[in-house]
């Protein structure tokens, strides 16, 4: 086999096998097929695509390229979610004490975040004491005796997806669906879940703009596990305004907080619900989706979820008292306000813009390794639909450096529209893809 | 301007500006721009292809990498010809002293060749004391005196070429048009040429085996020359069976010398005849085609073509007395003969059969670097279309090594097949590309 002949297939349209992908991807990682044969396949691919077993196998060998999760000789079902990444979007923080609290096993590995506000990872920093630093045997004891514990992402697990991801930045073949369908859900399976839900944004605030775009992504995501045996269900869902009231990190996890309590943004609740269903039902916990979804609204009234919460924050070395008291989780020294130029119904609220408002105001990372401020964020009052009077506060803006805010203020009046009448309902959840 | 951005606008298919292109080469030859991205490009630029300004920057890049040719002093016109290579091609050898001897300046710089037989640098080589390898001032001192010179191509010139297809190689991007026709165009425009000439070969002995797709090429290298001031035009040549009836070193060297004592087989008098007139006409030095291709056929005739020829191999340090005694060139110790199996026509000689069996007996080389044996070769004495009857002599195999003839005999006898009719006749210039 020949690095340049499978290269020269996939170029003319051709299916490579499992052996031919696996090949090319060890022999990368050993370093006897060179980058530059790696990134002309990579481009390849854009053009060609990859059906379904190629995708697949490659997401197979991405698994097999470093360490692995192993829960086999645990009881309770194994869990994963992942989201394609939003503005605003805080569902992690409530959906995994949430069905852990049903009796699912949630062993997450997150990543910090790239854009609008940081990842789990920045946002579960924010409650005091809290470590996403565990060794692997921390981690797993953790899982084993709580049923929900999280940690920052291991360079030994895919490395070679993290090769690849390097490679694909620098050579314009970041969007290829199977490529981003590999890579996610190499890391979900590398991390031991026998039960996966996605949740794939749509809209201007979404990495896949279109609706279409979205489908073909989660479709190829449902694929690689329907083949590889994980039970994996899709949700495509709304991200052209923010998900909830809160962008920025500790405004997120005390929105969070809030759901777990029995309160929340409809929308950051309703969201949880559905993918935690997802995974009750997928899992087999639960017999239906209906009933899933039922007891979970349960965990939240009785106070069940909020505390599994607390006893996973504890786990983690967090102070469980922000479960009760949100003022821990510290406030901004600086705020604006953004006020409603007119009267009128707010047409659209652009999450694109409020995420890069959020970037302005310090809370999110314009690239890799750059600090970021927990304290800053965006509070929604009003979001699209509602009715406002001009001179009506619409928004907030804090943070711990006053310089940043007033341009993220101007940034935020861009993402508000208005109109006469109110602007037709967009449905939350657009789309359910399984197999 | 950043390499990810160049990639990403061809990616989806926009025109790149001459100032994106030679920045993307000036940083490669730096090593500030990667293999990994120019790989990348590369593919990209196999499935978006390139028009014809850019593939003029993109060749005006290449030239601009390195040394180049500088005849701008010269008072007689400087032509070039360039042939994408065919199975017993031997016309550069007639063609440069032909049009020498009219008055055209004639600085070739050639390659050694890879595939059936050797290129115009191994061929020469048959000439006993023949030196191609001119330092740069020797070479352009006999330019100027004697009108016509070959060396070897010279790693000075368009370096980024050299660069770009060893990449190319290994990355399942050679075959490109733009990417073909710029490097080709490269190194004419980098040897001086004012006039050019190319010779596109079409069928199963040459690279391009589909006519459309050799149309393709031909009017890819002629918009170059349009755009960049070079008068150029193609001829699309049939090369679905060999040019001649030689093919192999020493033997094709005795063909070119037949024909320039006006003998030689019809169809490399005619090639020879037609590209040397495109040079003439094109370059001004006679009014039209149809005057200079008269005025060289009486070269053949009066001898004045052979003539030059001699001056030449003296020149370059060669036994001139080849011109007139083939057996200097040497024989084959070793032959077998090939015959017909039964009565009939032949229906088709097919070219790369031809070559490959040409490979088996020695005369060209399987990869760089091979031995090339310069005594090797095949004689065919029935081409396509002559009446055949079973046991009479279709072709010899001869070289220096016994060993190797009977394989190639084998070879060779799966080209021929044989039809009651007689097969269609075919033109030997399928088309004429000019601008």
């Amino acid at each position: 086999m020949r690095a340049v002949d499978i290269i020269l297939r996939k170029r003319d349209g051709a299916k490579l096998s499992p052996e031919e992908i696996s090949f090319f991807i060890r022999h990368y990682l050993q370093g006897s097929i060179a980058d530059y044969q790696v990134s002309a396949l990579l481009m390849a691919i854009y053009f060609q695509g990859m059906d379904a077993k190629e995708t697949a196998a490659l997401t197979e060998a991405l698994v097999n390229s470093g360490e692995t999760l192993d829960f086999s000789g645990f009881l309770r079902p194994v869990g994963d979610k992942h989201s394609t990444g939003g503005v605003g979007d805080k569902t992690t923080l409530v959906l995994l004490p949430l069905v852990a609290a049903k009796g699912m096993t949630m062993a997450k590995m997150s990543g910090r975040g790239l854009g609008h506000t940081g990842g789990t990872i920045d946002k579960l920093a924010c409650i005091p004491g809290f470590r996403t630093d565990l060794s692997r045997r921390e981690f797993m004891a953790q899982v084993k005796e709580l049923g929900v514990a999280v940690m920052g992402q291991s360079p030994e697990m895919t490395p070679a997806d993290g090769q690849l991801y390097a490679l694909r930045d620098v050579t314009a073949t970041v969007d290829s669906i199977p490529l981003i369908a590999s890579s996610v859900m190499s890391k979900k399976i590398a991390a031991g879940a026998g039960t996966i839900v996605l949740d794939v944004k749509a809209g201007s605030g979404a990495f896949m703009q279109d609706a279409e775009e979205a489908r073909q992504l989660a479709e190829a995501m449902v694929d690689i596990g329907s083949v590889l045996g994980r039970k994996t269900v899709a949700l495509i869902t709304d991200m052209d305004q923010p998900l909830g009231h809160a962008v920025g990190n500790h405004l997120e996890v005390a929105e969070a907080i809030e759901t777990l309590q029995g309160h929340g943004p409809a929308d950051l609740r309703e969201l949880s619900l559905e993918l935690g269903a997802e995974l009750l039902a997928g899992s087999g916990i639960m017999e239906d989706r209906h009933q899933a979804k039922k007891s979970l609204q349960e965990s939240l009234s009785d106070g069940s979820a909020l505390e599994m919460f607390r006893r996973f924050v504890t786990a983690q070395g967090g102070d469980a008292g922000v479960a009760d008291d949100l003022s821990l989780l510290g406030s901004s020294p600086h705020r604006l306000t953004l006020t409603a130029p007119q009267n009128g119904y707010i047409g659209r609220l652009d999450a694109r813009t409020v995420g890069n408002a959020a970037v302005l105001s310090g809370a999110g990372r314009e690239k890799k390794g750059d600090d970021i401020d927990l304290l800053a964020g965006i509070r929604l009052y009003k979001k699209r639909g509602e009715k406002v009077q001009a001179g009506e506060v619409l928004a907030e803006v804090s943070g711990s450096h006053r310089d940043k805010l007033q341009a993220a203020l101007e940034k935020l009046s861009d993402a508000y529209s208005f109109s006469e009448k109110p602007p037709a309902p967009q449905s939350l959840i657009i789309e359910r893809v399984a197999k």
